[in-house]
């Protein structure tokens, strides 16, 4: 007879819950959105719901209706009842016994948390730590999906060096993005935000589209290009953008400090610019 | 309050079964294996056992007692009744609410499935048909582990060709491995059998050494070099080697028929000394 041992229980196959079968977890075969409120109000939810489709058209997960994801995310939200909501969702191809290609049937699976987010005005004042690791990642980094064991390894070495962030650094030696954000420099000599073009090597983030929308209102031109570690590390002024924190500065990039060691004011300048977005 | 959503279900977070939290699922967090026996005797464990071991190491997940899974193992294979039995078994860092960086307390999930293995002898006669798809893996496919998304892809359009596996095609042009096997051709006229050296670009495959193994016994040296989708379609023969049907004749590449279009001699030769392995 068929066996599985979930843990330490042994039993029939027949008896393991589905969710143990899920082509997520035997895969990582789904892709996921993380999107976040202000005040009682979801940013940018059709943004997110926009990649959420076409990162499902990628790897061909079919006759998703996002009105009805749509639905559920404002359900919940509502229901959570936080003014100030973090929301992640998830699609995966569905749950079968393992077989690299997926059955006729298969049906996919939907699931959604919603948690409170608590911000930390300090990491805007004071600013974070970054340090840099190899980008290990595969090459299609647009598609938003549930493999994210470069990035977690990534975040592992960041932690054990002190630094909250870790930024990946390709083969050509120029920097990507994030393990689990977007990456700006500032030249205030050019008054330029420079960030590297959008490509299979990073996601489309949300964050970044609305951080280069509020650069002309903080006096900045954006500059789409790659920059090496040595290049950032002298820049004037370094920034995380990620979706749940926006814009953060970064005010130690592998051990040097970038400027003053606080947030400069150009980046205050996009802090204050991207907070007119949010309500 | 927090919210959760499993598929058409809105429930308290607290509610959600903790296989839902799976950092498997969230972000392929974990390692597998696959093993095979052959008429009731399991094949190659410590071979398996080692490299599951080397990819625990390589992600960090720590603790793990390889006794206590090797006695699952071997206890679930005898349960089944099977002779000829798919072993599937994997470690996750554990399940927790999602964060990039593991909870300090986190305790590993352990799963595993038996099924019956059906061969299919005429695989071995009239062998498969391949395609080639481009290697969109990451930098480190000697790790046995859950983002198996790109090879997912990659069986996905060697399905819509008509094909049973893909083989994969790096940025230099070079085949690197299968999607889920490995590769190996056959150069009659060197009597040589021709498969890519091993590091971070492909798996190190348990079936590889044992073919390696009988290569000699079959009259061929082995030559460990990478060649090019070009050069393989003009072998005299060419093989894919997985644990579950260990040597399978590939005749079709890329819509080319290859030597007869029929198991070659070498092929068979190699197929009957590995036979002499499992028994």
């Amino acid at each position: 007879m068929d066996i599985a041992i979930v843990n330490d229980t042994m039993m029939g196959l027949e008896q393991v819950d589905s969710a143990l079968l899920d082509r997520g977890t035997y895969f990582g075969d789904g892709v996921y959105e993380v999107l976040r409120s202000y005040h009682g109000k979801l940013f940018a939810l059709d943004g997110h719901l926009s990649r959420f489709a076409r990162s499902l058209t990628e790897i061909e997960i079919t006759g998703i209706c996002m009105t009805s994801i749509k639905d559920k995310i404002v359900q919940a939200f509502h229901k959570s009842g936080y003014e100030n909501a973090k929301i992640y969702f998830h699609i995966t191809r569905g749950s079968q016994l393992r077989n690299h290609l997926p059955s006729r049937d298969i049906k996919p699976n939907f699931f959604l948390t919603v948690e409170s987010l608590k911000d930390k005005p300090e990491e805007k004042i004071h600013g974070i730590k970054v340090s840099t690791y190899p980008d290990l990642r595969w090459k299609r980094c647009d598609i938003k999906k549930l493999n994210l064991l470069p990035n977690i390894m990534a975040r592992m070495d960041a932690e054990r060096k002190g630094c909250y962030e870790s930024i990946l650094v390709n083969d050509a030696g120029q920097i990507t993005e994030g393990a689990g954000s977007a990456f700006f420099a500032v030249d205030a000599g050019r008054r330029a935000l420079i960030t590297r073009p959008l490509g299979p090597e990073i996601l489309p983030s949300i964050t970044r589209c609305h951080v280069i929308e509020v650069a002309a209102q903080s006096g900045l031109s954006v500059i789409e290009e790659a920059i090496t570690p040595a290049q950032a590390a002298a820049m004037d002024e370094l920034i995380m953008a990620v979706t749940t924190k926006d814009i953060v500065p970064i005010t130690v990039f592998d051990g040097c400090t970038i400027g003053s060691g606080k947030c400069g004011k150009h980046t205050a300048a996009l802090i204050e610019n991207f907070k007119h977005h949010t309500v």
